[in-house]
């Protein structure tokens, strides 16, 4: 693929960063968004075609870049882009979305000769902006090969994990892990409120052993600071929860960190916390710890 | 405390190798172990005395370090050590026990004039053998002063958290996220396994962004490998956590990975793999996944 044209659909707070960076490697042919004006504003920036639907943006490109919020989302998007892609094209998706959704998906693409390329990222929002997301790509190795500089243009690592779909299955792997960890921490850290410890030398404590994480280094300060808004939105997280339920029940096998995950997410959704940061977690350890008996 | 002599009480897996250390500062005067031949084999090694009794240590010493596994062998050789302490000696006691039970003990000794430090350690037996272990202590300040030295002979990191009961309470908030960690990691890598990942691939993937810990950097490849000999058996990780669990019913609270912890350990206990690494967990993981509807 000598001449890459890359039009990006959904230009949200992950979108539009990966966007800026493919610009700047010369990869950005276009944009599309739901939201008009936000496609409006990115493709002024940038000095880009604003397609006036996914279908025109196709006929514009030879890849397509996906960065939506839900299944339904990728389903629609791909519905509309289906009249303008040509044969030898490729979508790459960054979204998290089903596994299952994804495979079938690059089912109805390959169809008509359209590749297909999942690749959800991890890093949040910090890690766009500063094109060092991590890729998970799942597809055909030639397929992933041709968008390799696309993908690359935006990451400081992205690895091949297989087929259509590994791509997903692991980022669902790394959901489970990330959610584990605030769940630990967030009980942790509670805990310790309770027993009056002194902040700063606990975290320099717990991070020196085996107590270490990410999370634990990147948030244990605002946690204990009740400061909640960078980050990675709950309410995302939940909505990732979920679709790894249903992965879940599709193998008909039980992931209790999950579960107990999904419960403590919907209640701080409900409670009007959705867009906080996950660490917002502890608002919910706080409130099972000053009643014990609640449920 | 210029004249530093240290008897040891517990030479199992931590506390011969913390023994050892002593004695390389100069700072080891003798050791009582229940199981006789232990000490005497360590006593002719390190060219100390072996005491008849923990009192008898305890009349030879000025400073009494202690090692054991639970609330009940510390309550025993407190006991049995009572009539040899002098007035201005210092217990400190190493192994993790309940905070409720280390203020006790530490309210028994004050009565004799007999100082108290708890100073639990995280790092396991590879961290005492290299003299790395960290230590989280509670007490005193001046008393802690003291016995300072004794503490960083077999540590490289040494925190003062408060007063007594506040090493065994750090400890504890240390024990949520290692057995949280353990969860969240082990489910997601019997998740992975289920789904076909590629294990290599897949933990440079997890380490390198949010999902990084200390428990996958350090137990991901041997857990994937179904190797679980080395590091913290899952029998005291178990009984560490029924510590935790009786502290918060005293607390009135809930600590629901805990529980969740609990559960997964005691029926591995039962199975007979009590002397796994925690890491064995994941045997637990792959049973929950392959019977669905187990429970």
């Amino acid at each position: 693929m000598n001449d890459i044209r890359t039009g990006v659909i959904g230009l949200g707070a992950m979108g539009a960063p990966m966007a800026r960076h493919l610009a700047s490697h010369g990869f950005l042919a276009g944009v599309w968004n739901r939201t008009t004006i936000k496609a409006d504003t990115l493709a002024a920036e940038l000095g880009v075609m604003r397609a006036d639907s996914p279908a025109e943006l196709a006929g514009q490109c030879n890849i397509l870049l996906t960065c939506v919020s839900a299944d339904k989302d990728l389903e629609s998007v791909i519905a509309q882009v289906l009249a303008g892609l040509k044969h030898g094209d490729v979508v790459i998706d960054t979204s998290t979305v089903s596994p299952v959704l994804t495979k079938h998906l690059a089912e109805r693409l390959e169809r008509i000769a359209v590749g297909f390329i999942d690749a959800p990222v991890s890093g949040g929002v910090e890690g766009a902006v500063n094109g060092r997301l991590s890729v998970m790509a799942g597809g055909d190795f030639a397929t992933f090969s041709r968008v390799l500089p696309v993908l690359e243009s935006f990451s400081s690592s992205v690895t091949h994990m297989g087929p259509v779909g590994s791509g997903q299955a692991t980022k669902a792997v790394n959901q489970v892990i990330v959610a584990g960890l605030a769940e630990a921490v967030c009980e942790a850290l509670a805990l310790s409120e309770k027993l009056n410890l002194p902040s700063e030398r606990l975290l320099s404590v717990l991070t020196a052993g085996a107590a270490d994480s990410w999370f634990l280094r990147h948030r244990g300060q605002s946690v204990l600071e009740n400061r909640f808004e960078t980050g990675f939105k709950l309410s995302l997280l939940l909505k990732d929860l979920k679709i790894i339920q249903s992965l879940a029940r599709n193998l008909n096998i039980n992931l209790n960190t999950v579960d107990a995950a999904i419960n403590d997410y919907e209640k701080l959704v409900t409670a009007g916390d959705g867009n906080n940061d996950i660490s917002g977690l502890i608002r919910r350890k706080r409130a099972q710890m000053s009643v014990a008996d609640e449920e």
